[in-house]
């Protein structure tokens, strides 16, 4: 029943032989792979004015050349990851790229980054969606908490019933935002071409608080640089396009980064041109669309797509997530679960726990991002940099066609990322950045004394020094507590075992010792029966007792315990009997050389 | 560890022949069997005039008939049971007697009926009792919840320890609560005998409500009925005494009959002739107190052992609750855990049992009696009522000596109770009444449908009808998923459970089965090895349709699968592992004639 309802919510079981028919192509993987960087085009202009403001109105003309640079930066570091995916056909993850070219501990360190990174992108990309949404319609607000865990739910659905399915589902909200920036950006410089900008709204303008210095700038610089978080998710997910892997992996890098590129540098330069403000109660994109397309179905179109595209962006982590921790269980740094395979052919395990914790999150926070936005840029900086920086080794030591200039733009995207890096975590530290660089060290911990442990394991069930062990025996008892046929059942079962089994006995009354002597003779079918007397009543006691003097006696010896044991029709009868089998097999546990065997006889009603 | 913790907390085992030393002395049984009792002499007068004051001053007058009336009752029923205790020196619970002269179903309403009214005892004597304490310590008030929570569970542990042990600690406040009370009416009356009544307190009397009908006469005589509850619990803890059991619980009975109506017609006699009104905010007894002691230590030494009493009189419930749940496990109308003896050989389950469901009445009713209290006294009367009638049977059934003037005490006394009986119920069947009449049908309905599962249980096992059955065989097969020490263990047990012994490995991936075909040459002890294709890399497919498979070939056999298992040194460690083990034995659970057997290979880091 359990099983029917799995295959209705998850859909029927995939071969392995389906696999590679699972594969993305082109243009769904650049669906898949791209809301989480497009849904940042919806905010990552207006974060850079919002810094530039604080030295007054004049400063925002700056935002263009800082949209500029950033967009040499994506290029740079989308250049690089396309070389990556040349160096690592099989999947270049942070964490594998950082671990072969550096070491392991800078592998766990972006391997860690990036878990907590795809955990917070879910919870502040769905809790963002929900307010846009909230905002549109206010009755919703007082629910949004459940809004967000029902779509993490329902996204987790999807891509527990496959990637090709999730695929289908989430391609077409990034084509409609493409659409919908293209559109915009379109109309806004023709008209700006045909008739100039509009007048400006003479609004109440606030006053400089800060003067414009190169700080500042620089905080403006990687405010915006927030836009580049999720370019590593496709030379991570390589393997999940349809053959050639690379190369459709990197004509989807290298058009997301021109699509990327042109709507993030449009909307700021537009902004510009437009000589918009930002203003608390209305978004950067808002106000050019209004000014644009006017209040028309148009400017519902933009704003309802921008929503839409931040709640899928939790859906790059879902991909995400689960292949980094599958890479990092194959290596025995996390638990082995989070290497199966589910019937649909995802890491089903990765993705509940993903969608649990990020649910967690989006309850503690109630809802809110504004406390966790700062948090992930620390470990997407902190991810890009080690992977240039492995990179820039990797070119040193193969020393390929060209290396010099590989290695020129891999410092370079190393040192810019590694500055970002920098002034998030200074100018973030008190506001949170800490508790990430705290969690990252936490999570290298785990890692290694998981590793230690699978180690350890490994070690001690190897077969290196074991000799071929000699046959081995058992000693078979059965034990009885009262006649009946479940009972004679385990009887017969353990003289199957072996022709000298024995029955034993506890005796708690000696009333009830004698009837069933009595009757042994009958229904013993020629076992002899042990009695072990017991003054305080207890089953286990004096069972332990003559096991482990049989074990003394016989070193070498197996003792196998049978459990007569009656299962009832319906589970909860089970309530109403001793859990005595349970009892014994706890105990048994840890003792070396005792195995328990249950013996089950169904009831029918 | 867990086991050095419970020795700490309840105290070493005892052997079953040291049963008899833990039986109580007269004196001792006195104490424990006298709390629930005495605790109502605290407040049975105060209900009494609580009613009467509705129809005016004038009407407190009554008071004194009434508590003789309400003694005459105490007598009655406290001579029927004198007399139960010699029809059933094994224990008289209401709910034997009423099963053994009226029929099963009367037996499992008083059963019923008893088992909500201990629980309530519980949750009302130790609200009150904390209420009392909070007054006098007002800043515990708003910790009273948690205060009750503890104080239910001191006692339940207690109760753990095993009776004596119980008794010695509950003995010393009950003794007190009798010579407080003793010293309270003695200088009373003889102050009143000296110097008269002292001038009545001239305050704001309330005017008369309603008129004084016979109705409202019956209402107070009925209020203060609630002196009676608890009289049963001596008769039916019969076997907690020393022998000669009878006799004692016998003198112990006279003596709390003697003590309770002493105690109780004097208070009420006495507030009648002090003229004591009752107030919203102070008792009858601490207002009687005032009067006598003045404000001095003799004072605050009534009320501090009043407090205590309530507490203790829960101790009662305890030792009651668990004795019945037995004797109804031992007709198989509870589970059979009730019929454990633990290893302080108290009934250990039903004291856990009744500390949680009275722990969570507290919880749910916030550490308020007020809603719970009229809900008592219906299952008491029930009982009562029951109990009678069944007396009244057996003398006219048996016709002993004097059997005439028997049915008529014991007749009078049913007609007396049930006329109580009814008059509760129906002054209260809104406020709550209906609840406990509701409950009580339900248990009825649970105890039927458990006893009924027992009785298909002892059919479905009966060897009446079994043919001495012919020899067993079993086939044994040994799941193989990779090769090191524990599945070498396996192996070897395998064979030596049967010659004929395979095993079976699932293959997920060609490449890994072709590598352990290899190695299967040196290690797998010249046993066959059966590989089972898995395209959908399920493990539990492959392997249920195969020994579905066996099953029909052999169905006169018994399948055994062995499962090499390793148990890592520490519990935590197991979460890094596949729990595959548990699995296959859940999906094996309901197939006939397969047995699961792990064989547990430990390592030691």
């Amino acid at each position: 029943m359990l099983s029917a309802l799995k295959r209705v919510i998850v859909g029927e079981p995939l071969a392995t032989a389906q696999a590679r028919h699972e594969r993305l192509s082109k243009s769904t993987g650049l669906a898949i792979f791209a809301s989480d960087n497009l849904s940042s085009v919806a905010y990552a202009s207006e974060e850079i004015l919002r810094v530039l403001i604080l030295a007054g109105i004049g400063a925002l003309d700056l935002a263009s050349p800082i949209g500029v640079a950033i967009a040499v930066v994506i290029a740079i570091v989308i250049y690089s990851y396309r070389q990556t995916l040349l160096a690592y056909p099989q999947g270049a993850s942070d964490y594998i790229v950082a671990k072969d070219n550096i070491g392991p501990l800078a592998g766990l360190t972006a391997g860690g980054a990036l878990l907590i990174d795809y955990t917070l992108t879910v919870a502040v990309s769905i809790s963002a969606g929900v307010a846009a949404m909230t905002s549109a319609v206010p009755m919703l607000f007082d629910h949004r908490v459940i809004v967000c865990v029902v779509a993490i739910a329902l996204i987790a659905l999807g891509n527990l019933r496959g990637l090709r399915e999730s695929g289908r589902l989430f391609a077409l909200p990034s084509y409609l935002f493409i659409a919908a920036f293209g559109l915009l950006l379109g109309v806004g410089f023709v008209r700006y071409a045909w008739s100039g900008a509009p007048a400006p709204a003479v609004g109440d303008v606030a006053d400089p608080v800060v003067p414009l210095t190169a700080l500042l700038v620089l905080r403006a610089f990687s405010s915006g640089a927030v836009a580049l978080t999720g370019i590593e998710a496709v030379a991570d997910g390589v393997t999940a396009f349809k053959p050639p892997e690379v190369h459709n992996a990197r004509v989807v890098l290298a058009a997301l980064g021109v699509i990327m590129v042109t709507l993030f540098v449009g909307t700021t330069v537009l902004a510009d041109v437009y000589d918009v403000v930002p203003k608390h109660e209305e978004t950067v994109v808002s106000q050019l669309a209004w000014q644009i397309f006017g209040g028309g179905p148009l400017y519902y179109y933009v704003q309802g797509v921008s929503m839409l595209i931040l709640i899928l962006a939790a859906n790059t982590a879902f991909a995400d997530f689960p292949r980094l921790a599958f890479f990092m269980a194959r290596d025995g740094y996390l638990p082995r679960q989070f290497g199966n395979r589910g019937d649909r052919l995802v890491f089903s395990n990765g993705v509940v726990i993903l969608a649990v914790v990020a649910i967690l999150l989006v309850i503690v926070f109630r809802g809110s991002t504004h406390a966790l936005i700062p948090l992930y840029a620390v470990g997407v900086f902190t991810s890009f940099t080690l992977s240039q920086v492995s990179m820039v080794r990797r070119w040193l030591r193969t020393r390929p066609e060209r290396w010099a200039w590989r290695v020129a733009i891999n410092a370079t995207g190393a040192v810019t990322t590694a500055t970002v890096l920098v002034v998030v975590a200074a100018t973030k530290f008190v506001d949170g950045a800490w508790i990430v660089i705290l969690l990252i060290g936490l999570l290298i911990g785990l890692f290694l004394a998981i590793r230690s442990h699978y180690d350890s394991v490994a070690r001690q069930l190897s077969l290196d020094a074991l000799e071929p062990p000699p046959p081995m025996s058992t000693i078979v008892l059965v034990l009885v507590g009262d006649l009946h046929r479940g009972v004679i059942q385990a009887i017969q079962y353990a003289q199957a075992l072996s022709p000298s089994a024995k029955a034993v006995y506890v005796e708690t009354d000696p009333e009830r010792t004698r009837r069933l002597e009595e009757r042994w003779g009958k229904w013993g079918l020629g076992i002899p029966l042990v009695v072990l007397s017991s003054p305080y009543r207890s089953l286990l006691g004096p069972l332990l007792d003559y096991i482990d003097h049989l074990r003394q006696q016989a070193p070498n010896h197996m003792v196998t315990l049978v459990l007569p044991e009656f299962i009832p029709a319906r589970w909860w009868q089970q309530l109403l009997h001793n859990q005595t089998a349970l009892l014994i097999k706890g105990a048994m546990l840890f003792r070396r050389n005792v195995v328990v065997t249950d013996v089950p006889y169904h009831l029918r009603n």
